[in-house]
């Protein structure tokens, strides 16, 4: 993460360069699993797609599920691998992936024939060809069908989306080779998800991954737009597990969704966000049910409009541990919150937060993360800064509240902690940086959704 | 202060050990330069210990101002130190010195007769005695007048506070000597401020340090209380200069203390503290003007009553400058934050708050202490964590809501931020770590009045 994370901010710096005002008249459209489970669905893509001529460039992602209780078949592959890594048989499973299929250019009145293909995937499956290359058979299968079915020439893009021997992502060379592979075709289908190693071989991004493939698509074509299709009608304020019905934000900038994301806001992909935007291009999130929606536009932070809200969304996690350190005059020592920071990091776990008052100091951590690290990092605190106190206490929950509106919008603070107060809820930290982007309020565990929920109301309004 | 603070960790944990269920019936009296600035107070002062058989022992200071225009004793001595080291003639300074020593000896009506003391003084100030040495005569003189007033034993530290070679205070060793002294006098006069170095040369505490030693003789002689008169009826809520007439606060614990001292509220020297605290020694700061005020007493974090406000205090400063980071994935780099922090540390900078976001970190500085090092931190940052952005801001003032009672009080960030943003006040930054004794807010320089201003109306209440 952090060596292709590094690569990422070259690419910004090469990309600040180019000039970005002449328009390419590009989209690139990226549709999700559920917007192509099945023939229904594929009409509904192939609407959105012709009705739009500047869509030159379509990502598709592997038939999701058709309803709640069907398999999506990436799950469907993924198993076909386990089972052939273990020896056994796959003639049933992968007959059922192959029905998927046969019934989706049955119901579009196709006369698509992959049964050289399946014979092909079938054979390298029982023959370890690999758990990434199983499932990325999903998105391939997939996009021959919407290449046939739209017109569209078909690319295969493991020549062309490399990853280095370690595994990491290579943008340079994909964006460079991608480039020059795409502008040989007026209009294409491009598989997601996946790419390949220096020896050939097939290698996925993370679950999730066809994100990413739109997004380094978009880059590659200097496209103006990367819409990403999907069965929502944008980003939610808040999660809809915790909030009845919350409110679709209407536009997002990067900042603000890194905020949220991080927090556990999950639609995108959190990497599919870099190569988009350090290119500068917009994302857009819509809803393959429901085209006419709004949708929400991510944009970059320089050219994001007013808000029309004061907060664009509010998202926590729970899981979340405190250390809490006493130590009189700690302000004198020069270098003390180093020391806690080195032993932390000694025991290679990152801080979340580091709250402080003047004799006293709390450091927030991800509960997951010191497990069984606990006594080693109090023990390595203690010998480090020799604290008159020290104690770590868990389930703490955290809430950020993000908004690129409450740098000009005074009393967001006062509307947060009063609806918090109302609602009965003890605040045991707070963290608000300059940025004025987000405000982090520590609750216990218990009072999350309670807080959730009592921050939603207000901002609503 | 690195040096005898570690000194002073020791002590803590070596009279926990002792038990200090038993009573010794001792009060510790200390008494400030304005509450013995003429005979008139001297008569007050003389009211107030004879009244309290307890009192056995009492520390002065030198005598203060008597109105605004006049000129300490201390000054004076400071003054006469400074002509004396230029070679001048100190005749006339020093007459006006012995002119107030013996105005108040006549008001007395005391017999008491320190020519031979001021022939002495004045030849060793002539002979380049020392800085120290000239400061402490001022507490040296009034310490023997008092002692004679008041019929007590006039005990000069100097054999017993000790001071190492480097300047550092030694508290073990002074606070055997000095309760081997004590133990010899039913009642004495310790005059305040100064003890003595290695070599016999005088050495005093820093100014105000008259509050030291009253907390060194109390600990000496295991005090039940100490108490420490001044010229106010205790702590206030709030600075006078900023808010009109704040109201006393009845108790507060240390750790309060320590962090509305540490935000400029200031009435007790710093380092009085940890003597008295070590012992468990609660003190009282009393106003000799008007004795029968309750004051303030201050306790330990453990015997601390139920307040009766949820607010102890709120104390504030300006000059502080803030340092804005951003950094994309910051928080999946391990170490991003530890770093940060070097880079400031390698400057000799100590940082007072980090509060962050996800992809951002603002890191609080004391301006004074940034001045010349500005663009060398900035750079040293960049090399180190290679953000993404990086600025630097002045004029933050920070303001510390302090107040134990905000454990168990819900809904207090609330009425903060309720009261700021009614007064039309832009937050900079929140921080409140998991201890919930304070809360401390980041405002411009400008809003700082203002600030403290609504926020004491609210809890005032």
């Amino acid at each position: 993460m952090i060596l292709s994370y590094l690569y990422e901010r070259r690419v910004i710096m090469a990309d600040s360069i180019l000039n970005k005002n002449e328009r390419s008249g590009i989209i690139v459209a990226k549709f999700g699993g559920s917007s192509l489970s099945d023939g229904e669905h594929f009409k509904k893509v192939k609407d959105i797609v012709l009705s739009q001529d500047a869509i030159r460039y379509v990502v598709p992602s592997a038939p999701g599920k058709r309803r709640g209780s069907d398999d999506k078949v990436t799950d469907m592959l993924y198993q076909c691998y386990n089972i052939s890594s273990a020896g056994g048989n796959i003639d049933e499973l992968f007959s059922e992936v192959t029905k998927r299929y046969d019934s989706i250019i049955e119901d579009l009145g196709l006369i698509t024939d992959l049964s050289e293909e399946y014979t092909h995937i079938k054979w390298a499956l029982m023959h370890h060809a690999g758990r990434d290359y199983a499932a990325s058979r999903g998105e391939y299968l997939n996009g021959i069908i919407l290449a046939d079915y739209l017109g569209f020439d078909f690319v295969d893009p493991a020549p062309f989306i490399k990853f280095a021997d370690d595994g990491a992502y290579e943008p340079e060379i994909t964006n460079s080779l991608l480039g020059i592979e795409l502008k040989k075709h007026q209009r294409a289908v491009i598989p997601g998800f996946y790419g390949s190693m220096p020896n050939g071989t097939i290698k996925t991004f993370s679950r999730g991954g066809s994100d990413i493939t739109g997004s380094i698509v978009s880059r590659a074509v200097y496209a103006d737009l990367y819409q990403n299709w999907t069965d929502v009608d944008g980003f939610l304020m808040a999660d809809p597990r915790v909030i009845d019905n919350p409110k679709t934000i209407s536009t997002i900038t990067y900042k603000e969704l890194r905020e949220l994301s991080y927090m556990g806001a999950g639609v995108l992909h959190e990497d599919s966000i870099f190569p988009v935007r350090s290119a500068g291009i917009p994302i857009v999130i819509k809803n393959t049910n429901h085209p006419d929606a709004a949708g929400t536009m991510i944009v970059s932070d320089n050219n994001a409009p007013d808000p029309s809200t004061v907060i664009t969304g509010i998202a926590g996690k729970k899981g979340f541990s405190v250390i809490s350190i006493e130590k009189a005059m700690m302000n004198t020592e020069t270098g003390f919150g180093r020391r806690v920071l080195e032993a932390i990091e000694k025991e290679g776990v990152n801080f979340e937060h580091l709250p402080s008052g003047i004799d006293t100091m709390s450091v927030i951590l991800s509960s997951d993360e010191v497990v069984s690290k606990r006594d080693r990092i109090l023990d390595s605190i203690c010998s480090l800064v020799e604290p008159d106190s020290i104690s770590m206490e868990d389930g703490l929950a955290l809430i950020a509240v993000v908004g690129r509106g409450m740098v000009k919008a005074k009393g967001t603070a006062s509307r947060v902690f009063k609806a918090m107060a109302d609602a009965d809820i003890n605040i045991k930290m707070i963290d608000q940086g300059s940025s004025e982007l987000n405000i982090i309020i520590g609750v216990d565990e218990n009072d999350f959704a309670a807080s959730m929920n009592a921050i939603y109301k207000e901002f609503e309004k």
